[in-house]
Formats: structure tokens, C-alpha cells, sequence
């Protein structure tokens, strides 16, 4: 199991940081009203009413107050107060107040034993808090503020527009600075503004917020990667379905879907008085085929594969590119089968997904062991026992399998724990990718059946697979992990064909009508610029290969390369660089790019 | 052009029919109410209420009855009769109180000049009519009463429930006795039977109705359709996108959807307080497409293309297996282009049409040219001049490409007139399959635009372009076209590998193997039944070849082959029949099944 105590030690951290910020700030600003401010996945933020705007070069002279304050290790000191007393403290501060009357109402968990809140004292500055700190403001590591936002209060737009600080920590300047490099690399990696650039993805308003439309090289990249996958599945003996993308509501009520995944659902509309929504997931359409013949112990394991277009509802200030949509086609799968299978499934789809991660290049992942919060039983279908169970059984598959891991309680979905692939891309940064669940329930719920070899029926189990998780959210990630370099597999353009003067176009269109025989994906340049700006323009296109043709290249009927890094090949044979390409499509290959 | 009036001819007989046989059944029952009866496609119909249930023998007495009136030479004869005067004579008659009411609203168009209603009387039989009928009795031809039905009074299920009879009449008796067989064979190949039988799809009422789910080897023939398309639209120079389900309304009121296609469009529902649909067409989201960047003329024909699932509102009554569904995938494109273009473009899409449907092994079919109704403007995009010089030019690209044509009034898209394609299956069934679109409005209407070679801007005009129409639908055709016994190409296991004994297991599972790893759709029966069993399962599975491993087989290290016919190739090299199967999915041969 992976150690996780790291993680909780640099929120306490960047919590603690967070609160230095605070400090600095009203002591430079006394007039400011404090909001909230916690530590987030990368750092830490605090939202402010300042009196007026703040503008990003008073960061310096923040950050600068807070190091004087660092210095002198002023101690974290937890006190409690009672509701009335806290009110009285916070009298001056109408965001505090909010939040106090929020914990006295049990809307947020604050309260101590004795009905008192919680309090944490650093220097004269008191914030409302649970904690936990670090000792003294010595510890909070090598920190940076980095922007200035704008955030309403509580997220809600009719509220008062906040601002907000960013900031974020580290325990080691190294690790500060890797950071800072990350963010740096990733805004020039920003899929939304490659995705324009290359022309792979658009965001329409016409259209729809999160809804994004694929246009020629986008769909080109989005079907390499699920062909790979589809073809992959032929291998590990999955079956296609095609499903619609609407449902009766009725059917998600059977689910649990409509009780415990309302709110990210969309409202439904009305057919013939019937209620129908746009489907949130696959499943219900899967399990309707499954149950439209009689099964037996010989069907199981049923495994039925669809990259099936779900919708659900984000917020709009949450959208983002393709890693937030509303529109999200899962690469998703379902296996019915005996409790006597799940181990061996689920050890058939861990090695899938590797195999999808190498061809990504994407070689640094763990897996979260996704389990209920016991609190929090409204969000999960009830039954101690079963989740105990199921948990158990992920907790071994893990471990037999070698797979690195942590454990979250409250990540379970409601039918079920799950194995979340927690991913690092060329950047370093983390992302939450494919998905297997165990589900014991719904088997039962809907009363989908085998007949057993003893001549029983009994209710199949299931494992759902989303084998990289939704194609929006991966392409998203793959474009900034590739910078839009991808590898030939996946290049929308693989090869451009770029004829040097008017008199090799018809050779060079002979070249092209090959390549595309072979089902290589190729362009040609016929526009009349000069040949050295043609190439500048492929290799901003990220093509991996150009084919330049010249006098020579026609004389002796061959061809000359050049790759995107400009090294470049003359006068090869053009069956060779065909052979060449063709191996990379079918082995995605991503290291193995040139000869 | 093909000649309309065989089909005129054959209307007015069969309706004339309609009237004998309600004057027939009124002599026999004279207590029946008549409500309505025309000619339908293949026949007619009556709607009665009879005092007590019909029973399918009393046909034959009807029947009777009518060729009995039929050798009197009885003339149809008009009159008119002013509205006051039809209602006594039709005192007794309660729905045709109701249809004289809506005459007179103007509902219904059957007021003659001087505001009389137009009455046909046949023998002491007379019915509001307005015609065309045969001369006399003696020339309704041959004809058959087919089947009773129940049918609701103006369709509407709140309405009283009626009783249908059902009949046919053809010019001659083959005619008739091809269409008696035509109708018998049909029920063989039904194709919501042999879906069943086949498992190629589900309709589930937990899903919806309408809404057809494709389970593993439906799935396998769609694919082949789509895989198929997607190639020959490569080859096309066809841009293939992938876009969202769902669209805002407000576009949908943009394109002129809202207002002239919103019958069939289903109710908004509401994100963050912005409408949305589920599209009922694809052509707004690949608009946008287009209009995400700056086009010139070098970018024309702009050729996009989408198997896009759109949604479309069927009445529940009218909803048949694949035929009339509520979720469809249309084979779309559009293609955007110059004036200039629109000839080429046809002539090309022209061309893949008719490729496709060799490929189908559906040779006979001829093209309606679907004109705007100009006495029905408010269904059409108001430009007289748009639609005539659009009708026109479709006019003479059928010529040009020499198609057998129809024109038809009333059928032209709210945005432009289309070439629909008339198909014929192999029983001589016609089908309404792919069609060819105009578009001359949307370009301008949506502020489309492209920069010309003088530098000024201009607007594309719009092929809009369904390869076969939907592709639910076809695939409907075309399992009753083959009655289920797909060409190779298509077939969604092409070959059942048959293991005569325990010890060909082993054997015959290499060979499995090797299939699949050549793109082949293998399956393998390994139960423990007799080969003959085996074999004759895989045939009523329409599985088009067998794979037979015995003793001598596995000696000699070759297979056996047994075709769906019963053809036997006994001891042949399996890279020898591997290639004749390559050959076939390749080629989409349908004739050379076997070697």
C-alpha cells in the first residue's frame, strides 16, 4: 500500500500556509473581511473582501509579510469557543458570522464535544477552524503566492464576488520549483489552446457549454484510441453492443441511479406521458440486454463493451476544455459473472488497462481503493456486510496483483467499491483515470439471473470498466502530456507530403494516394509557399513526418523524410517509411518513432 | 422520367374497391356505421363499427358479396349536396356526421365550388368521397379481403376503438398472387422475428419504447455497415467529426428547426436555465464545426461525416421493430460547398449511393425528386425563386446522371427539395432509403461563409447527404431482403468452427485463433451434442460456413467445410479458405460466397 501520510502532512502544511496568508493580509490590509481558506490538491487559497481591487503586484509585498511572519515561528494554538462568544469574537467579520451560524445550524461540522467551535490562534490573528496545523509558522515550507481571482461567496453567482489568493507550498524549494516549472510547461500545454491551435476540439455556445464537437483531426486521434480499444477488447473476448442515449426514468429508479446519482442527471422529458432522461451511465441499457434471454453458467462471464456517450451535469464554473464536460463517452464495459470469476476478471482487466497506459506513454500510476464512508450511508446502497465483502475482495485483487495503492473512504460509487487508476503524465501532475467496480448488489436488485450448473437460478455479479474513463477527459489529458506531439499511432496527420515545386505535385499525389491505401493517415501541402515554410508549418502542427519531394526524389522515385524534430532521412525507399508507420500504428510504439 | 400514372391507376382501383366493400358489408350488416376508407400503399381499407365483433371467417362471405356486385357493372356516379342536406342523409351515420363537420370548418378539403360536399353512390351505396374512382363495378379488379384489425377512430386512442378490414386489388391475378406471396414470405422474414430468433436486437420497456438496443451480433452487422461507409467516405474525401446528442434549442430555432420540425422533436429540458433537445438532426452541431474557424474557397467542398444518433418523436402506435424507431442513427454528411460544386458533389455522392446498395445486393431502385407543395408555403422556407432554380438543378443532375425518376410534391425538406431513393428488396418491397438533399437557404440563414478567390466573402450552399437513410432502418431491410442469411461481409459470425469429438477441441481451437487474428467473426461450438446437431444449429443461425474438424482433418492438418446450403469442401488448407473469406469482406461480394 502506498504511503499516504505524505499527502495529509502537506495539507496540514498548506492549511497552516494558508492561514499565514490571512495574517499577512490583514495586518497589510486591516480594513479586508475574511472568508475562508483551505488547502486544495496543489496548494491553498483565501477569499477576501478587500475594500479595493487588489492588484497581482501586491503578491510580492503579501508574500514578503509572510515570511517575516514565518521567521518568528509564531506557534498554532487551538482554542474553543461557544456559539454565542464566537459570535461576539467575529462580530466584525459578516463572512464568519455566516459561517458560525451555518455550524449552529449542523450545516458544517465544527462543532467540539461541548458544542463550542473550534479555534486556531496564530500571532494575533483567529481563524474558525478544525484544523489539523502544523506547530509554529516555521514549519510552513517554501511557499509562493501565485494569482488573483475573482470567487463568490459560497460559489454561488448571486452572491458578493470575493477575491481570491492562490498560493501554493512545498516542504523543499526543489520541490517548489519543480512545481512552479509544472505550471509554467503546463500553460503552454494547456489542451484548450493546443486544441484550437491544432484544430482538434470546439466549444460551441450555440451548441452548448461543455459540450464539445469533435472536428476532423480531433475525431482522427478520438478514433485511433477507440479503435485500439475496441480491438483490444475482441482480444480479451468482450462483445459490442450499441446502446441509445436516452432511458426511461423509471429504469435509473429500479438502478438507484434517480436516488442516489440525481444530481448530477439531467431533468427528464416527457414522451407519450412517459418521463425519459439522457442517460448518466451505460449500465441500465447493458443489463436490459443481458436480461433479454434466458442465461446460463456457460454465458458467464457475459462481457459487454460499449464507448457509450453519457451526460451529466457539472456546473458551468466548473467546465473546463475536455477535462469537465457535460457530454462524456465511456470506454465502458460490463461483466456478469459468478463471485467464482470476479478474481480472474478483474486481473484480466488490470493487465487491459497497463497495456492502454504503455501505449500512452504513460508509465507512473496507483490505484485508490474507492470505499464507502460509514457516515455517510444515505450516499450508498445499504448493507454493511456485502460492502465489507466487496472491499475485502478489491483489497486482495490489489494486492495479488502487485498494484501500487492507497485507501479513500467516501470515493465508493453507490453500488460499490472500486480500484480508481490515479495517473502522472509527462508533467508530473496526477489525474483520476480508468475505473473497475464490484458490484454485488444490482445483480439482485434487478434480478437478472443464471441458471446455475446445479439447475439454480442466481443472480450474476458485476464489474463495471471504464477502461480509461471517459475519451473527452483522456484525449484532454493526452494532448497536454504530449504537448500535441503524439506519438504516430495517434497523430491525426502522420505523415504531410510537401512538394518542392509545382512540377513534383502529381509525383507527390501518387505518394499520397499510396500512403492512404495503406490506411496511413496523410496530407499534402500543394499551397504555393516556399517548401522551407512548409515544413515550419507541418512541425507546428506537431505531423510527425514530412515527405519532402524534390528533382532528386523524383529522379531516383524515392523519397526524403523529415521528422517534426528535424532530423531528416534522404532518398529512402517509400515502402520502407510505409513498413516503418505501419508498425507503429499496429504496435503503439510511442519510443520507437523514427529509423 | 418513370412513369407515374400505373400508380395513379392503381389508386383509384383500389380505392373504388374500398367502396365495395363497404357497400357489401352495409348489405350484409345493415346495422354497421361507416367511418373511413382509403387506398393505402399496397391496398385498402375500411373502418366500421360493427354491433358485434367480426370474426376473420366472415371474410369470405364479404368477399363473396363483392364479386357478386362486382359482375353487376355497377357505375360510380358524383353528385353534390350542400352541407345542410348531407347531414340528413347521413342522420344515421355518426362519423360521417363527424367528417361533414370538419368539412365545413374547413378540416378537410372536400367542398366543391359552390360550398357542396362531394358524394359518390355506387348501387343504393353512398359515400362522402371526393374521388377518383372507376368507371363501374366490373373494373376493381382482383382483389382479397387480408385481415381485421382494431383501429381507433381518427387514430386517436380515446377515441372508440373500430374494426378495419383490410384488403388488396391488382390489376391482374398474377399481380395479386405475387403480392399474396410477397405478404406470406414477408411474415417469414419479418425482421422483428428473426431479430428475436437471431438475437441481432432488443426493444426493452424499461429502456423505452422505440429505442433499439444492439446486442452483440446486431452490433457486429452495424459495425460492418459503418466500417464499411466510414471507408468508402475516406475514399471520398469525406472528414469524419464526432459531435453530442444534445443542442440547444436556440440553435435549433436559428437553423428554422423549431419552427418547421418541432412535431417530431421532443420536449426541452433545462441546464442552468439554458433549453436543450436531444437533436433530431446533425446538421447544426457540423455548422458548427464549419464555423469554428475561417474557410476560404480552397477549403470547399467542405465534406463532413457523422453516423450521428438523432431523436425523433414516432407515435407509439406507429413504431415498428427496426423500421419506425424513435432513436436513429443517420449515415450522415454535409457537404459545403460553391454553386459551382453542387453538380460534382451529387454526381459523387450519386456514385457511393449506388455503390453501397451493390454491396446490399439491391439492384432496383429509382429516385423520387421530393418538390415543395406550394399550396402548403408555411412547411417551407418562404423563396419561390430559391426553391425553383434548387428544384431545377436537382431536375437535371438525375438526368445528367441518368436515374429513373419520379417527382413528387409535398416532400421536400423544409429547407430545400431531395433526391429520396426508392429501393426494391428482394421481394419487390419499395423502401424509402438514402437521400440527397439541396440546401441553397441554411448557408446564408446561419451567416455561413467562406472567403472567395476575389477576396469577398460569400455563403456555402449545403448538400446534406444520408448514405443509406438510418441505419436502424436499413439494417431492418436488410434483414428481411436476405431473410436473415447475411453475405459473408455482413454475416455476424461468419464461421462456427464445429469440433466433431473432445479430442478436435484443442485443434479446432487453434483454428479459432488464427481466424480472429485475421479480423474473421469466429464462433466455436464446443457443447457436447452430436455434430449433425451442431450443424444444423449453426444453419438455422444462418452462419454462412462451418468449419468441421474430425479425425482426418487434424491428420491432415486441414479443414472441412460445410456452407449454410449444405455445399461440403472436405479436406481444404485453411490459408486457402481464410483467403476466400478476406476476399469476400473485403470485396462485399455478395455473390461469390463460396469457391
Amino acid at each position: 500500500m502506498k504511503n499516504n501520510n505524505e499527502n495529509l502532512d502537506l495539507k496540514k502544511m498548506r492549511h497552516s500556509t494558508a492561514h499565514l496568508l490571512a495574517y499577512a493580509v490583514k495586518r497589510l490590509y486591516p480594513q479586508v473581511k475574511l472568508a475562508i481558506g483551505p488547502a486544495t490538491d496543489n496548494g491553498f487559497y483565501y477569499d477576501f473582501e478587500f475594500t479595493k481591487p487588489l492588484r497581482q503586484e501586491e503578491l510580492k509585498k503579501i508574500e514578503r509579510e509572510m515570511k517575516k511572519l514565518k521567521k518568528d515561528a509564531l506557534p498554532f494554538e487551538r482554542s474553543w469557543l461557544s456559539i454565542a462568544k464566537a459570535k461576539k469574537l467575529f462580530a466584525k467579520e459578516p463572512y464568519k458570522l455566516e459561517i458560525i451560524k451555518e455550524i449552529s445550524k449542523g450545516k458544517r461540522a465544527n462543532l467540539g464535544k461541548k458544542n463550542e467551535v473550534s479555534l486556531y490562534k496564530l500571532g494575533d490573528f483567529v481563524d474558525l477552524c478544525k484544523g489539523p496545523h502544523v506547530e509554529n509558522s516555521s514549519q510552513v515550507g517554501k511557499f509562493k503566492l501565485l494569482s488573483i481571482a475573482g470567487a463568490y461567496w459560497q460559489g454561488n453567482e448571486k452572491n458578493k464576488m470575493l477575491t481570491r489568493i492562490y498560493g501554493t507550498a512545498f516542504p523543499t524549494k526543489e520541490k517548489l520549483d519543480h512545481y512552479l516549472w509544472q505550471i509554467e510547461e503546463a500553460k503552454k500545454r494547456d489542451h484548450r489552446i493546443l486544441g484550437k491551435k491544432l484544430d482538434l476540439f470546439v466549444i460551441d455556445e450555440n451548441i452548448g457549454k461543455g459540450l464539445p464537437l469533435f472536428t476532423p483531426k480531433g475525431e482522427a486521434i478520438r478514433r485511433a484510441i477507440l479503435n485500439y480499444e475496441y480491438q483490444l477488447e475482441e482480444e480479451y473476448g468482450f462483445s459490442h453492443v450499441a446502446c441509445p442515449h436516452i432511458g426511461r426514468t423509471k429504469m435509473y429508479e429500479k438502478t438507484g441511479h434517480w436516488q442516489h446519482y440525481r444530481d448530477v442527471m439531467y431533468a427528464p422529458f416527457s414522451i407519450d406521458g412517459d418521463e425519459y432522461v439522457v442517460k448518466p451511465m451505460n449500465c441500465p441499457h447493458h443489463y436490459m440486454i443481458y436480461a433479454s434471454r434466458p442465461r446460463s453458467y456457460r454465458d458467464l462471464p457475459f462481457r459487454l463493451a460499449e464507448a457509450g456517450t453519457c451526460y451529466r451535469y457539472e456546473k458551468s464554473g466548473e467546465l473546463s476544455g475536455l477535462f469537465r464536460v457535460r457530454s462524456l463517452t465511456i470506454d465502458d464495459a460490463h461483466i456478469l459473472m459468478t463471485e467464482e470469476q470476479i478474481e480472474e476478471e478483474f486481473s484480466r482487466c488490470i493487465a487491459m488497462i497497463d497495456k492502454v497506459f504503455q501505449s500512452f506513454n504513460l508509465k507512473d500510476y496507483y490505484v485508490r481503493l474507492s470505499l464507502p464512508d460509514p457516515s455517510d450511508a444515505v450516499k450508498y446502497i445499504a448493507n454493511d456486510d456485502v460492502w465489507q465483502k466487496a472491499g475485502d475482495k478489491l483489497r486482495q485483487i490489489v494486492k495479488k496483483n502487485h498494484l501500487e495503492y492507497v485507501e479513500a473512504k467516501g470515493e465508493a460509487s453507490f453500488y460499490g467499491p472500486k480500484l480508481d487508476y490515479m495517473v502522472k503524465d509527462s508533467l508530473g501532475r496526477e489525474w483520476q483515470m480508468s475505473t473497475l467496480q464490484l458490484d454485488l448488489f444490482m445483480g439482485k436488485r434487478l434480478n437478472l439471473k443464471y441458471v446455475d450448473k446445479d439447475g439454480r437460478e442466481r443472480n450474476p455479479v458485476i464489474l463495471h470498466r471504464g477502461l480509461t474513463g471517459s475519451i473527452e477527459r483522456t484525449m484532454g489529458i493526452l494532448i497536454e502530456h504530449f504537448g500535441g506531439a503524439f506519438p504516430v499511432w495517434l497523430a491525426p496527420i502522420q505523415v504531410m507530403v510537401i512538394p518542392v515545386s509545382d512540377q513534383a505535385n502529381k509525383y507527390s499525389q501518387e505518394i499520397v494516394k499510396k500512403l492512404k491505401g495503406k490506411g496511413i493517415r496523410v496530407d499534402i501541402d500543394l499551397s504555393d509557399i516556399r517548401m522551407q515554410k512548409k515544413i515550419l508549418f507541418a512541425q507546428e502542427q506537431k505531423v510527425p513526418y514530412m515527405i519532402i519531394i524534390g528533382r532528386k526524389e523524383m529522379a531516383e522515385k524515392k523519397i526524403s523524410v523529415r521528422t517534426r524534430e528535424n532530423k531528416q532521412f534522404n532518398l529512402i525507399k517509400l515502402d520502407k517509411f510505409i513498413s516503418l508507420v505501419l508498425k507503429l500504428n499496429s504496435s503503439k510504439n510511442v519510443n520507437l518513432w523514427y529509423n
